[in-house]
């Protein structure tokens, strides 16, 4: 049988292997991926996402067992910032979510930072889509910070919370700067320090300053404290609803067409480089241009222009 | 005169017309960054990030300071973070180091994060590229965060400088991770404050465990108060030190070639999609691809596969 046969059939072990693939951006991952995908848009996708520090890790093993309790399956992918020195993801998938080990309803998988051929956010997209054709229920997207890549792999998701901490101090018009637009849901973690409640009266006043239309999604602000599972039933809740709202409101197909669009659009972006440049550093070609561009002697802009008349059909 | 030969003249406006260009991803700026491109080699590229609040902006300021003082011409590329609201960037040119306004050694450029088409590394290249053709011994890049972008754009400097703030507690060994083995020099800024020895302390012992080879660059850590302009001499001296390190152990080379390859493949990857992504999204066919996707119809790996047999020559 092949991969995508086992894991269609419940193969757990196949899954891994695929991922393993994809990791390693094996050209058998993409036929794999192929046949997997009319299996997949069955799973809730939530985007997690917020600044080093603010208990996300903590935060999403307390909404994996909340699931659990309901009796979903959940899928969790976290995005895990690269060690300097070893190169691999910081905490691995063994460190996280131990409680979880043992339950065959929780498949978690670790990326690293650095690496990916195709960009992170396509390897993301392909270990959710696997998650998705699992039969995952729910599959949980984590990743640290406040980037372009951290904002394009929250976009694979159809609800993202925010998590962030009190007390941010000067920091936190800048980090919410960046978030505002991003999060359907805002979280105030770790609710039990100083100034949980000044933080959550200062993101709501952000956002009240936006013109939200008739009928849209107004992002609420919530308090956890994930260490001692407060406020996450709550969360749980307010997530349903936001995805409630996004079927209710018909939003959901165009969230459904960006994704897609996406997809296809970096897949395109990384096959065509792939093909066009691997034949170019194969044949010697790319050194040739380097070593114009060091000399000054060659522009890469015409280089560029060169090669794309020289490969593309008009 | 074309623009690049305005450029080349000394003419500011023209330079500014040209990064405006840059920025609406126009045909036209590719030519003149081509005839501007033998030009460039001359200046010297600091990269400086670090998290939101740690004081970037000043620090910035007060370098760019010091080296108008040692006469040299100075560019900034700041990349600002979006507002949300607005589209914009959220720090302008204009309120950005009023005190140079009117220094013609000064040229100052703010690059928002989003709406880049090409990446916001290729704009930040192009930008720096064309400051370095207009003749600025130093280019500074100013990024906030430690997503991958980020760490795309401080690869784009010969010298990278980290900035950090007291006290960062928990969060540090998250945020560290990610950047010690990007910065040459590390920065405590807001070195008055509580802490701040402590966190130079710990970031001093990280660096330590790295098995550096004999002759290597080992980072400094330094500490600054941009506000009151204390240790910035310093740090232009320490940056001046890399600087003579990097053309004594002949590392120059290496990271010119690493440099010259990133800028020739980002745009070979952009052009490529650009041409085949805008072919079919005028004729239709992506909104077929797309409505296939969403009927589970059409998986998006075969799609692509199909238009690369049909678009590029073998």
């Amino acid at each position: 049988m092949s991969l995508y046969e086992r894991i269609l059939a419940g193969d757990i072990r196949a899954a891994a292997r695929l991922m393993r693939n994809i990791d390693d951006n094996l050209p058998s991952s993409r036929s794999d991926l192929q046949e997997l995908f009319p299996h997949t848009g069955g799973a809730f996708l939530i985007g997690v996402t917020g600044p080093p520090g603010a208990g996300k890790s903590t935060l999403v093993d307390q909404i994996t067992a909340a699931y659990r309790k309901r009796g979903k399956r959940v899928g969790v992918v976290a995005i895990d910032p690269t060690s300097p020195f070893t190169g691999g993801a910081i905490l691995g998938d063994r460190i996280r979510m131990n409680r979880h080990a043992d339950d065959e309803g929780v498949f978690i998988r670790s990326l690293a930072t650095r690496g990916h051929m195709g960009g992170l956010s396509r390897s993301t997209a392909d270990v959710a889509n696997v998650m998705d054709a699992m039969g995952m229920d729910v599959v949980i997207i984590e990743t640290v910070g406040v980037g372009q890549d951290e904002v394009d792999i929250v976009r694979l998701a159809h609800t993202t919370l925010v998590v962030m901490v009190p007390g941010m101090g000067d920091d936190i018009q800048a980090i919410k700067a960046g978030i505002l637009e991003i999060g359907d849901l805002f979280v105030v973690n770790k609710a039990d320090r100083d100034g949980a409640d000044r933080t959550a009266r200062e993101l709501s006043m952000m956002l009240e300053m936006n013109k939200y239309a008739e009928g849209a999604w107004r992002p609420p602000v919530l308090k956890t404290e994930a260490q001692r599972n407060v406020g996450v039933d709550e969360l749980v809740e307010s997530m349903e609803n936001h995805r409630q709202w996004l079927v209710n409101s018909g939003e959901i197909n165009l969230l459904l067409k960006e994704k897609n669009a996406a997809l296809f659009q970096t897949l395109l972006k990384e096959r065509l480089f792939a093909e066009v440049y691997g034949r170019i550093e194969e044949d010697g070609r790319f050194g040739e241009i380097l070593d114009g561009m060091l000399s000054r002697r060659q522009d890469p802009y015409s280089a560029v222009e060169q090669i794309l008349a020289e490969r593309l059909k008009s």
